[in-house]
């Protein structure tokens, strides 16, 4: 057996309760390297003769099962219900060539050498309900949609910016604007409920100076181009009435550099109140420009990325720190929305994000808390900061395979399945998935307009865990390069639509919230992925129910053989045979 | 190459900030199967052809180090220093079989599949000062004294409790009691001096029933047998006129049944205003006694262990959370006490560690907070929750090799290498090492009266990484088996101590302190692990000096060849012309 190989973390996302009840605990091993994993466990303070103190420790055996099968590692799971909320544990692992291992919280030994007695097992010495990670079940039921604001919808004509262009006239550059606006998004609530989303997303909406708002002048104001916190409280009173919840985005690693904070710092130097809002590292602040606006030499100031005009907040001053948190609150007090999107949030110190959990969960229990991050988010999701990530880290593996075809459907699996692990369940199953944002080639230009193969990757993203997101204007046909390409006008008139691909992005968000328990939380279990031909074959299966996806990704038809009693749900490009073509597929329910 | 046995988790104890400019990455892999390893990083925002935002990213590469190896596991370890404060980065993986990989966020792949373009980088977005941990620096220079306070001294005879026992003319027992209290301490800290110890860490000292008094009744009073708050404030003073830090043990996971809070309880039942302090779950509160006075069957309320005579707090509970954590703070403000340690610290929840260290280190920036773990602990010290742990799980394998004999040589070099792997530099070098406690048997019991075993395996650990702690009367030659045996009166008649055993402990103080940079800051590199002999070498150096510690656990002498200019610190059974015999050591400084 290759020893090396196996690995468990106790206290992580490989040991910890799932709900109130379940303790659930992962060990990783090499694949195709074991047979079996038997759990050990039981209460620490258990010995089979009790009352003298004395006798062996009395635990319980409890079979993992292999539930997940990479190139590299074989994913083994068990839970286990503690009456004392007490626990050790170690593994007893079964090796394919026969050797039985022991492996517990100090050392791996063979089981012959030692047996149990000798045993230092892992430890969780009490299972506190108040240090689980609870994650909320709205979203679980969610599928969001993404708003531009500048670019959804121009309501009301009356707080145009200057020079605004005509919807749709141009392409977008960095610096334009259309009029899109708060009053534009209420005015299509209706249309939106039609598609049946219930989740909005909107991109930045406070004062600032460019078109895409990160640029943060004032926190706590609308954009005067948007509308008014009237407008605002209209829009998320009227989404609340029709079910869907209202996710705002916030900036608070850097601000603009028209904030009157910077500028005070511009104009005072180290004298100004705010001079430890910022990392300065010497007054004046200055830098050093190039022809690219976004890029400075020799700045003496922390920024985001390389752009002088994004000066990084010092988030561990404490008046700076208060008064995000400030921010953070104020808009769930005053306007009750129900989630924050966090741009940058990797940047930010895990002391602020644990602060700004608990302070904006105190006012909502329910709250969700979604961080920006693109890599892996163990520190920020396995406590209490954040919620769930934007999962980039899970979609672009999907667009690597489906799209580019870069990656096969074995080495996406792969990819996929190590991922989940990265993460505990209830993770998992409140994740952000998109496949196209603001910061992304949307992904129909990707297809390069192939429409068929857009609705095949997204209905795969539709099956998976966690909550799915639609950009506006996906389901209406929309294209777009990076950005700003990606943040084209919506498209309102209804013969620049497009009818079928609204119809289809329809089915399957109804199909998303009808199963909404099935695809958030049910075990995701890869059956069969052919490396050859490119068919992903994937079972979704809860108490309830059970659904096997297929999905042809390949060149050539492939043929799956429907049972008597299987119903379609939703499928693509399938002939009347049975054939799958390329670019289809077909989501079966099986019981 | 072994991919599955590779291994990296960005943000933890693989990937941190050691002081304020060095951030430390390691990387694990399988036992002699990769023969180099560099670490590709860079800024993540940092291009070669910066201004336009086009071309590759801009990294710099440092080869790792190999630091430790284990049966299983090689470590790897490389420190870099980052000027922006942002990282990402890769390993680069050279195979023995000439295979060549890269390990990013995402997956393992040949590197010669993908190349450096298509990598997904770990992340450390960020470095920020604030979520450093850092770890007090007077603990490094600390030797710790462990007191049972009931057994020390007895230097007030009107305090002591009814039916004082003269001192040490019994067996100690769960029951008796010898008169020892804090005037006693006061009384000896010229002796304490003497032997050079400059921290004293005294087992409870509050208001309890029992002679231990983990059980306790009032956390705001010193205990009357003890003496009053003068003679700790004085007992405090004392020691710091000399030098010394105070260390005392809180009990916060539960209560002793004679508190006023559970004896509340017991009268109200669930009208007690104390009802929500506890974990009951069903009034009245009953069970059922057995044969043991510490173990009961069918308990309604959590507790300790199996004891119904020490019922668990609910420190989730805010008014019991709030009435601890000012327990924790009112004896730093008041008394000035530099250091808690916490009793069954492992079984209370996260939550209140973060609070509790949060308050205590707002009154003392160089607080020490211990907690009593004994399984591996990096949910607790990878925050900031205790600065370290007992660290049982090191001292026990040397106990296991040096003095048990279960564990070979390389056993245990093995254990303590993969425990130093578990943890940050600078966890490592404050952990509290002890060969034994009130809870253990001691030291010179477990050798059997072999007092050079004794001085060899105390000599070991003194060398290692974390500071080392002697229970009292080791010095004096004291010997005792488990619990209650090990907490007999201290031996003051000169003629029943041991004084050879009080000079060698002397100068092993005297070693540890003056070159305790060394000892609790350079790297411990195992030079040499004989197998078959059981012949240790190791070498512990830093920019200032390098010292060779050469160890045989055998039963034949060795023969180890000293250099012209190699200066002997401390030796035991070491021939004149330079063999080594068993139970023999040497500690050389060879510069």
């Amino acid at each position: 057996m290759e020893t090396a190989a196996l690995y468990h973390r106790p206290d992580s996302e490989m040991a910890y309760l799932k709900d109130q009840k379940h303790f659930q605990i992962r060990l990783k091993t090499k694949h195709d390297d074991v047979v079996k994993v038997e759990l050990l466990y039981g209460d620490p303070y258990g010995t089979k003769v009790n009352e003298k103190d004395e006798g062996t420790w009395e635990y319980q055996v409890a079979e993992m099962k292999r539930v997940y099968a990479t190139k590299q590692h074989d994913h083994w799971i068990t839970e286990v219900v503690l009456p004392l909320r007490r626990l050790q544990y170690a593994f007893h692992v079964y090796g394919a060539d026969g050797q039985e291992y022991l492996y517990d919280d100090r050392r791996i030994y063979r089981y012959s050498d030692v047996g149990i007695e000798k045993l230092s097992c892992f430890r969780m010495p009490y299972l506190h309900e108040c240090d689980r990670i609870k994650t909320p079940e709205w979203v679980t039921n969610t599928v969001w949609y993404q708003i531009f604001p500048e670019r959804f919808a121009n309501g009301d004509p009356a707080n145009d910016p200057k020079n605004t262009l005509e919807w749709g006239s141009k392409k977008p550059t960095p610096e334009n604007f259309f009029g899109g606006d708060l009053q534009g998004i209420i005015d299509h609530l209706d249309y939106l409920q039609e598609l049946g989303i219930n989740g909005l997303y909107l991109c930045p909406i406070f004062t600032a100076y460019s078109n895409h708002k990160y640029d943060t002048i004032d926190y706590f104001n609308v954009d005067p181009a948007f509308g008014t916190k009237e407008t605002l409280k209209e829009l998320i009173d009227q989404a609340h009435e029709r079910g869907m919840h209202v996710m705002l985005d916030a900036v608070f690693n850097h601000m603009g550099d028209f904030s009157m904070q910077w500028q005070d710092v511009q104009k005072y130097g180290r004298d100004s109140r705010f001079a430890k809002w910022f990392h300065i590292h010497d007054f004046p602040v200055s830098y050093e420009e190039t022809a690219n606006f976004e890029f400075a030499r020799n700045l003496n100031y922390d920024v985001f990325a390389n752009t002088p005009h994004m000066p990084k907040i010092n988030t561990a001053d404490p008046q700076a720190r208060e008064y995000l948190l400030n921010v953070a609150t104020y808009w769930i007090e005053q306007f009750d929305i129900d989630a924050w999107r966090l741009d940058v949030a990797n940047e930010i110190d895990h002391e602020f994000w644990k602060d700004f959990y608990e302070r904006t969960h105190a006012l909502k229990k329910d709250f969700y808390v979604l961080g920006e991050v693109w890599h892996s988010a163990q520190e920020w999701v396995g406590h209490k900061e954040f919620d769930a990530v934007m999962n980039y880290s899970y979609t672009e593996p999907i667009i690597a395979h489906f799209v580019k075809k870069e990656l096969t459907a074995a080495e996406m699996v792969d990819m996929l399945q190590e991922q989940l692990m990265l993460y505990r369940d209830q993770t998992n199953r409140v994740m952000f998935n998109a496949l196209d944002t603001h910061d992304t080639e949307r992904i129909l230009t990707l297809c390069h307009g192939n429409k068929d193969l857009e609705k095949q990757t997204l209905a795969f993203m539709f099956t998976q865990y966690g909550a799915p997101c639609l950009y506006y204007g996906t389901e209406v046909g929309m294209d777009g390069g990076a950005d700003p390409d990606c943040r084209k006008c919506m498209v309102w008139d209804q013969n620049q639509q497009d009818h079928e691909m609204f119809n289809f992005t329809q089915k399957l968000v109804k199909m998303r919230r009808k199963y909404s328990q099935l695809w958030s939380k049910s075990r995701l279990e890869f059956k069969s992925v052919d490396k050859m031909s490119n068919f992903i074959i994937f079972k979704r299966q809860d108490q309830d129910m059970q659904v096997n996806c297929i999905f042809n990704t390949g060149t050539q038809p492939q043929k799956y053989t429907l049972g008597e009693n299987d119903q379609i749900i939703l499928q693509q490009n399938v002939t009347e045979d049975g054939q799958i073509k390329p670019d289809g597929f077909c989501i079966i329910r099986i019981n």
